[in-house]
């Protein structure tokens, strides 16, 4: 086990996360007998040889080293802390030219990766607006009440507000970086961070020291749709890192989901465009979330209803004359009997029955209804 | 013709809009028959004789003629003016014990009703947001410039804002009410019902005169409905009339699509719902509306697209070198060259480049991103 971790290291150090090169010799031959082949000078198919060049400035145990000094770990596939979920990553089809399962992941905090309860991811755009982050941290208090933890990437915007939430409401929250879990990027966010790896964990597949770019970003996003039970999307311009997490959420077979707003707001373009073409589900609170990602029947959603009103408690008869009675030009009994096809007494009580519980009023020249605030 | 145009009257002038027992002996004798029959005391099956006690009452003639003085015309099946799209009502399951398309419809304005150009219903709460109001402004006035009519209620709130935004975009409006077209209900929009009996057409099947009831109502949304080639609610609280609209465009296997709103607001739970159950369609602008409402290929909606980036244009090595750079922490170019997995002399060259465009910056220990506005 201890060979399989060192050379998956080392591996890791030859190129990017999400190399499609490194990841398919890892399959073909194991990551300890690829590494060996690589050292030994071996002509690989595919491989570029710029990655074999790199090999001997890399120290993986130098790297275990340091990197335990500063209390983070490197887990890899077969450990127990290995989230098996990470392993969907090989059967899906890769997304600008990167994909497939980590070969580790550095971690940094308490909590442990396979024992993540019912983990939902929540992401979205970094130039959030007020109602955004408002609604993320709901959501994820919602979540985390409810006993799911939060994934998300601790940008600036709706990522803080997801891990924000979910301590608010009590529950674990990781972050995945796209630069060494002993960084703080953005840097605003180290109190975060380091709340995180105090309290809940902090992963990457990128070593300690590592800083990040744009590809890493995008290599990152996979990892959090693949830690997660679903992906829910809160706010997204157009083009976005949140909708390519999406998009790996998709691609994993797992739910999208998306939180609408205003039409008039930037921000929640990218989430409509979302729901129109189908790719994700609308959500718009916790429990609907928890629906789609929980097991069946563990989590059912009531739907919504509106409150019971008085009139839903009326008789049959009651029920015609009040629906005979005008809204606003008050008529005699003998017309509200009329357009009720009832006769006149009973009419009559009915009014009086019905003025009793507030429904109509009596004019001096008719009766009327004695609120014209819900008409259906 | 005559008599039929006269029978229907006197027919609608017996029950209530949507009367299901009229709508089925009309259909079984013809109107003029079943007129016939009753004034001769036919003992009709299932009809209760209460709708032939007030026959005697009624006077078609006399109503027409005081209708025309209005300026009021009644339109029947048959008639040029009847739009067909009406018809499509008498396969429609009931909703609250009412259905079938109507008897006739009263009509006040220039508009023609069969010659409306791809009508489209905008509708939803009387209790709505500015956001609401303006949303379907904006939409009901796109809506127009695009060439449609815009068919609602005039009732407060969003109704309102879809015959308003009509006008302002110089297209037809035709707003269905639930009381004779003489009258105005609510009375503070009689100048906009004036309005629109100038510019565009208020209607009916309530004769002049008739006022407002709940039933009255819901029998009006399924009218709305049938006028129009599909429904769009913009707010609506959980149980409410713009539903009803929207039930009646599905019995119709017409489109139904909903304006999302900012989740937090209670007039769009409603129609978060019916997007959610996936009885609409989500919709955010105009253009969309038109592409679920008119003849295939007719309006195909652009997808949105991110403006193009500077990035966009740069050749493929500078790609890779810009990928490259970290966001933050300045790096030397040979840490550059290593990330990309490109030569030094390429990697300087390519560096200075995307300099001049502004893409990165040079610091006295290393080379970083110029932004770190998008990472993707």
């Amino acid at each position: 086990m201890s060979a399989e971790r060192l050379a998956r290291l080392a591996l890791s150090r030859l190129g990017e996360p999400g190399d499609l090169r490194l990841a398919h010799w890892v399959t073909e031959l194991g990551a300890v007998q690829f590494h060996d082949a690589l050292r030994a000078g071996a002509e690989l198919d595919g491989l570029n040889t710029e990655l074999a060049a790199r090999l001997p400035s890399v120290e993986p145990e130098r790297d275990l080293e340091r990197a335990s000094r500063l209390g983070i770990r490197w887990i890899v596939p077969g450990d127990a802390e290995w989230p098996a979920a990470l392993d969907d990553l090989e059967h899906v089809e890769p997304l600008h030219r990167m994909g497939r399962a980590p070969l580790g992941l550095w971690v940094r905090g308490p909590l442990r990766l396979h024992e993540l309860p019912t983990p939902v991811a929540v992401v979205g755009a970094r130039s959030a607006t007020t109602y955004g982050t408002d609604v993320a941290t709901e959501l994820a208090a919602g979540l985390a009440r409810a006993g799911s933890a939060v994934i998300s990437g601790a940008a600036y915007g709706i990522d803080q507000a997801a891990h924000r939430g979910a301590l608010a409401g009590d529950g674990p929250t990781v972050a995945v970086l796209a630069c060494g879990v002993d960084r703080a990027y953005p840097s605003r966010h180290k109190p975060l961070l380091d709340h995180l790896a105090d309290h809940g964990a902090v992963v990457s597949e990128l070593a300690p020291g590592c800083s990040p770019t744009r590809p890493r970003f995008l290599a990152r996003n996979r990892v959090i749709a693949a830690l997660s039970l679903g992906t829910v999307v809160v706010e997204a311009a157009v083009r976005s890192g949140a909708l390519n997490t999406a998009n790996w959420a998709s691609g994993l077979n797992r739910p999208v989901m998306g939180v609408p707003g205003p039409v008039t707001s930037a921000p929640s373009e990218g989430v409509h465009q979302l729901i129109r073409s189908g790719a994700a589900s609308l959500v718009t609170r916790a429990t609907e979330v928890l629906e789609l990602t929980r097991p069946a029947g563990e989590h059912l959603v009531e739907p919504l209803r509106a409150p019971s009103r008085p009139r839903d408690l009326l008789g049959h008869d009651e029920q015609r004359v009040l629906e005979a009675v005008p809204l606003v030009r008050p008529a005699p009994p003998e017309s509200v009997a009329r357009t009720a096809g009832l006769g006149l007494v009973e009419v009559r009580a009915s009014l009086v029955e019905l003025r009793r519980r507030g429904l109509v009023e009596e004019l001096p020249t008719g009766w009327r209804l004695a609120d014209d605030a819900d008409q259906g």
